[in-house]
């Protein structure tokens, strides 16, 4: 089974940017963690802060046959349309994941052009918000 | 650990409406199924389409020790200032569960007077969102 | 044929309150003279100010076979998605009915989560309303 | 008991248009029927795709002493203001009829310049919408 | 000097409809007392509850060499572009003129699609607001 | 005088919930308090978390001769378009009470349906809002 | 008879700012011409940038028996309760004036807290509107 | 193959109003360039400013076995139900046409109720966009 | 104590205005049976048109040690932030008070920019709401 | 004459997506098509998810002396103002192109920050509308 | 070169309110820091709280000769278009200035009446505002 | 003391795109300028039309012990979720720069994603903004 997470804009910060909420441990070295616990799965991993790219490796899931992808588009989650397009116009299952609730916060992020087509939505867990959305394709 | 599941109205007739759609199976049989596959922990449930029933559950929740409650507002979710208020008044973790995608439904759905104060939100698993908001509770 | 009439908040005050205007006869009254009039119909009465009980009554109709609904849902007309959603999840067809013009009253009074899934809409004749909808069901 | 049916714009496709969802019969047809069923009153009907001209045909049944008006105004329900007018302006009581559940169709089909000053609203029946309304004349 | 006063949809029932408000005297009435008292000007007067022929007129008005247009266009006023746009595609100054004061009815008639390309606007003065309005042409 | 106090949802919960804001007094001791200031009122006191229940208790004010009532719907304030009909339905004068200043908590909060038929609204001064209210009676 | 013309902020600048479009004519002069054009009215004229001295000026026009008010408010025209509250609680009629055609300008100059309250309006015809205004009482 | 153009409300004044916008060629003169350059199509015209005439027209079309239409409503576009129900009605394919480009007008000229039903749409080409329409049906 | 009550707009009409529905005392008399029967507090009145003078009152309060304030700010209550942020910006308790239920009124006076920084709020007791203000500082 | 093409996001997937509705023809394939049938035009065409190189080659379109360009901004056509600021900031005429219909999709597709500064606009008519544009080039 | 600094409402409470926050320095203090620091420049310096005065305040700056204004309109600032029109009614350049970041605010301060017409704003550098206000005419 | 300027998309036409308005100098002539002019600091400078490539150089900035940064996002300040999060997430202070003034523009360019985050905001003074932002760093 290949899984496929994807970050989107400034979450390459984490661990360097208010370590006292966020904890001082980088993505780079949670993926690992989760590579380990979850030994039986192929796992990868991408992040940019740009729009498009992040479009690209959409596109790029589905040629490569992946099973599954785990997607947090940061603040692109509330403003692009290309990407939402993106995520209806390939098959493999989509799960929308963001670490803080992001209900909880500012107006403008509690719309989201990814939902509608997500296979699932995980809010406000935190860094294990990642590690539910790999059990649930194992469910 | 002790961990209460309350589902709001209409759930009771999961399993005879649209069976196509959301399975032959009553919450009561998905429920036991829950019991069998996490016996290590005390899992109660409680069912009403009353709405200040489900505010005096959350209470009790309080009174009982309980360490996390799941909780499927079904419509009061998107309603409901009483119930948030309840949510919110309470020290025990509240997992926000909803079986459908709400933001693939009517415009209505996307307003939640309760993801504000949940400690997690998961959506549009089907039944599997139950399970992976159990998960949430031991990782 | 069965039919059943359900109301609910505040219409139980219908013959007590403002009796120049909506008369002074009570519902239950008038119930007798439908069941007069129409005594080739099996017809029942049920009322309740609580929103989770009339769900459960509307629950009940599907159970008990009933071949129709005659529902006044009152103030939570406006205001309840889980009674929108008891509507949709009935089998038995729904027939709204309102006493008043509702669309010549406050702007909140515009808006029904009953009327998408209802199968007719009848308002502003005042109880004859509850009587056209029991001959929709002959015709 | 003079009874004067008004129909709005595109109600002259009835019959031809998607036959699968209205049936075949033109209203033409389905009036006659309507004539036999209620002899004792005298019925007549009239159709225009004209706004203005629907305004002159509830000016005329004022003028010529009909006992009321069944009114379905089509598309110019919802963008009318003089329609409104002309209903609010005759004291014939007008009954405004709907075939389909214009509630469960777009959202600026939920707002009726008619309503505010109808006697009474029929929405969702079909064409036996207008046989109910020539009935709540006779209660 | 050739005046034209064009009226909009009902208002061909001044004098028939609420003479206790709007007085008993039809406009055709009031029109002859205007030629009286300004014999000096060429005065000439149309109605029409159609949409269409208010603009056909308006295009007339052009074409007639008429100096001024006094122009109440009724509820075509809240609702109608296409007399907004006659409106402006005539050299000829038009006057808009309401006998009520729009301002204090229903939100719906604050709007206007005409008083952008008026030469001037008159509102809430009853009748006189005709006169007031060929006074203007004249000062 | 019969004066008698309802409180709607949460309001249970007082003196249990954030005592270091709300104090670690419950309601009932507070109103042994009032009780004893008051002896000339026969005052009552009724709290539920049942919208329909205080719908219910408001009906059984005037059945039972109340004076007048002393009304905090807590979160139902917001959103129940019912208790604001049985706010109308019923003679009995009702004051709207909060104990918090509810126009500087969320905006949700900032809507009442009690408001419009309350025969005074008294807000934030904490549990002093109650006694101001039996004082508003006495004048 | 007496007239009193009241006009708000900027009026003052009448005559200095943009000539071009507004003439080279101050308020005062043109006050002068209307005395001398009215001879047997008593026109009396202020000015203020200062809301609630155009308040005090309109309570002074009811305390001095003035027959009618011109009320040019300018920009406090779309903001202001207070004078829209001082308008309703008078009884001397006042006609609301503005030079320009305020529909043809900025969104928010399509609102008037005044004209609720105005015994008529005259906009868009420049100084003329004034004259008018003054004809409007003598009709 | 026949070719049907239909227009709306102030089309007429093609030619007449403001030419060194428009230019002074009337959308007859046009129209006969376009029967001269479409030889081997059936091109016809029609046009109205009355609402209810234009639907009428559509409805004709269907009737005359039109291969496709044409259409540009003018002021309708933006405000008639009315017409797009009847664009939805028949089944041959309508093109939209705007010779200007509505979206740099006002934001009330923004909205459409053909768009949704029509087989094209083609707007800011000037005359031009006829041409267009008709050779989008050759290809 | 020192209590300084501060009127807005218009409240200077109180007993000239509508004296069968605000009573024919002014708020002079008013103020002096509030001094007869608070002896013990030192009751100051201050009244203004002028927005800019009720900001310069607030301030003066703080200035005099003043211990509490009483402010109806009229119809300023509802559009000006600047009387808000006046009283945000003292330290002086101020109770925001008005004579009619404005709840019942207007929409445009359901918003207010002092209810925020309020110690309280008393709302459509009539002038008594005065009398509970005084009372709420002495509790 | 040299016309160039530009296509935004998710258009590269053309071919490849959803064939019995698209076809299964790609972008590519159909610009080999166009240069064939317009060998007398120098046609060339880019395609990037990324927004800011759409900006990049609407720049470079400019300064390589392109006559026209044609433009489907996909998804970015609803959101970008960068894009539509570039469209405006260039003086080679730019066509707007939308394969489906897009005001017959979801409400937030209604908005584009490209047509107002578009040379004209084609929607609907599938890969047709590029055939269109190039026409519309020749006219 | 002569400039004019405009300071209103709530702008002389600097240095008293929140000494934490805004520092213990008046504007009066730091205006003689600004007079030492530009001594080629005649400075001088205006505040009220009242609306009106700060319309006089402008329009004498234009009398006097003044070369430029630095306003900061305070509360003003979102509601007054009386101001607005000012600003934009003189010629003399104006320079909008907030103390605070209004933006990082309640929303009602995100409106401005006066940017529209202002030669630049500088807003959330605190008193240094006024400083760069300054530099900006000297470049 | 190093400062950066961040110049977003569209800004590299600077000097060629209508010369008569903007001047014909590039910002890189500019730049020139400035370093000229603040010999004292080390000033540097990037430009990029990539949303995303603006958030890695917020991201370098702080990176690399930049003192401040100046911003001027064009069209992606009003659209940009991401790069509002990158503005808050680093901790140099940004200055956010507007060479027109924005709010003299369309609407949409009236919200702003950083301004909440921005050390200080300038707008309307042309390309002297930029030596204002530089210039408030040393006072």
């Amino acid at each position: 089974m290949k899984i496929h997470i994807i970050n989107g804009p400034n979450l390459n910060l984490l661990g360097k940017r208010e370590p006292e909420t966020y904890g001082s441990k980088s993505f780079e070295e949670y993926f690992r963690e989760l590579q380990f616990a979850f030994k039986e799965i192929e796992l990868s991993y991408y992040q940019s802060n740009v729009e498009g790219e992040l479009i690209n490796e959409l596109h790029a899931a589905q040629e490569n046959g992946v099973d599954g992808v785990i997607f947090n588009a940061g603040g692109y989650t509330h403003t692009s349309v290309a990407i939402g397009d993106a995520v209806a116009g390939i098959s493999v299952p989509v799960i929308e994941v963001h670490i803080s609730n992001v209900m909880d916060r500012e107006e403008f992020r509690h719309v989201s052009y990814i939902s509608k087509n997500a296979a699932g939505i995980i809010s406000g867990f935190g860094l294990k918000g990642y590690e539910l959305a790999i059990k649930s394709f194992k469910l």
